[in-house]
């Protein structure tokens, strides 16, 4: 890259961790626990938010955030869970950013919930490098993408908190291999938590709802 | 964007736009066909690209350039077809650019073959952007990855001269529903030829390699 774009790039990457901790900061006075949802166009980000908006927004004040290059297609599945949604349309931009997230919390009525949801743009690389003040990065992994997509896009997986491998329902037809796909994980990140589900199916989703229930509720006690 | 980020943006596609031009007419000079693959992770492009240089590789001296933001698994693969591979490692960069390519192409052996393969760095947003002086364009999207692609990420749609539906062995699994996906990549770009095969499989290969043939020879002609 030359020079004069590695600087620009820093200094978008440096402005955006001040916005970033200004979020978190927001976040924590309002008691609101925040999810980043990265993945693959395609990987089931979409189907597994609803259900699972769904299903927490019986216990908590839900609301969700996505983004996408185009449409608001995304909120308008996402609406059909009962959740408060907000689209972000990104244009060119190949993800979400800490000014984005500021600029839509900005007039949006639900922007107290005690569960926000954060749908990034489908993309594995871009939006890995930006934080958004969550305090649970998730990337989502079908079966369908094949078992080496951990070694490919190290940096989604690296800083994620947890992995979901989506689509499970279609594993078999798919040849999916189940212990490669983990051991690629393992690989970029030791010991990070795997959730496998098939949000279609309902199969894991339990699990998965269970696993976001225990975080919500400790950093609802450190408030 | 703010805009100082636009105008360094608009610059590197301006730079982008010259050096592909010095690619295309080298290209043009060498007799080269240069083909462009673009899709999500995990849509198929590297088993489809194997396959296609296996076969093409009876009538034309064929090479292959691979993006891939880490880890050299695509070339490996690639290789197996038996057409010599150069690894382009991306890094941080979300795309190939013309910069990139011109440099891979310096002290290749084969970079003068009838027949130029480039597997882009999987993301349907960056790669979009970049000319690299190809004559063809493709957009590879899979059955499992949902319908609404076309809409949800227009550019690589609207700039490519194929599409290729992959994966049409996984469509009943994963309720790929085939004429809803046509009419989205209909409406972004109309007219565009669409080739639905599966590369695993075999269906629809024989058309994709008539259709390159056909696309092949007739830039020969020209020449």
């Amino acid at each position: 890259m030359p020079l004069r774009v590695v600087e620009v790039h820093q200094s978008i990457l440096r402005k955006n961790a001040t916005l970033a901790q200004d979020l978190r900061e927001r976040f924590q006075r309002n008691g609101t626990y925040v999810i980043n949802l990265l993945s693959s166009p395609g990987a089931g980000k979409t189907t597994l938010l609803e259900e699972t908006l769904r299903r927490l927004g019986r216990r908590y004040r839900v609301a969700a955030l996505v983004g996408d290059q185009a449409t608001d297609r995304d909120a308008e599945r996402l609406r059909r869970s009962g959740a408060p949604v907000e689209q972000i349309v990104t244009g060119a931009e190949c993800r979400l950013d800490a000014q984005m997230i500021t600029a839509a919390l900005r007039g949006f009525a639900a922007a107290d919930a005690e569960l926000l949801a954060i749908e990034n743009v489908g993309n594995l690389i871009c939006p890995a490098e930006y934080d958004l003040g969550e305090d649970l990065r998730v990337v989502v992994f079908s079966t369908t993408e094949g078992e080496d997509k951990p070694l490919k896009y190290p940096l989604a997986f690296a800083t994620a908190h947890v992995v979901v491998v989506s689509k499970t329902d279609l594993s078999g037809a798919a040849g999916f291999d189940r212990q490669t796909a983990k051991a690629n994980i393992e690989r970029i990140h030791p010991g990070i938590e795997i959730v496998e589900l098939s949000a279609l199916r309902g199969d894991g989703m339990d699990e998965w709802i269970e696993f976001l229930d225990r975080h919500i509720a400790s950093k609802r006690v450190l408030v």
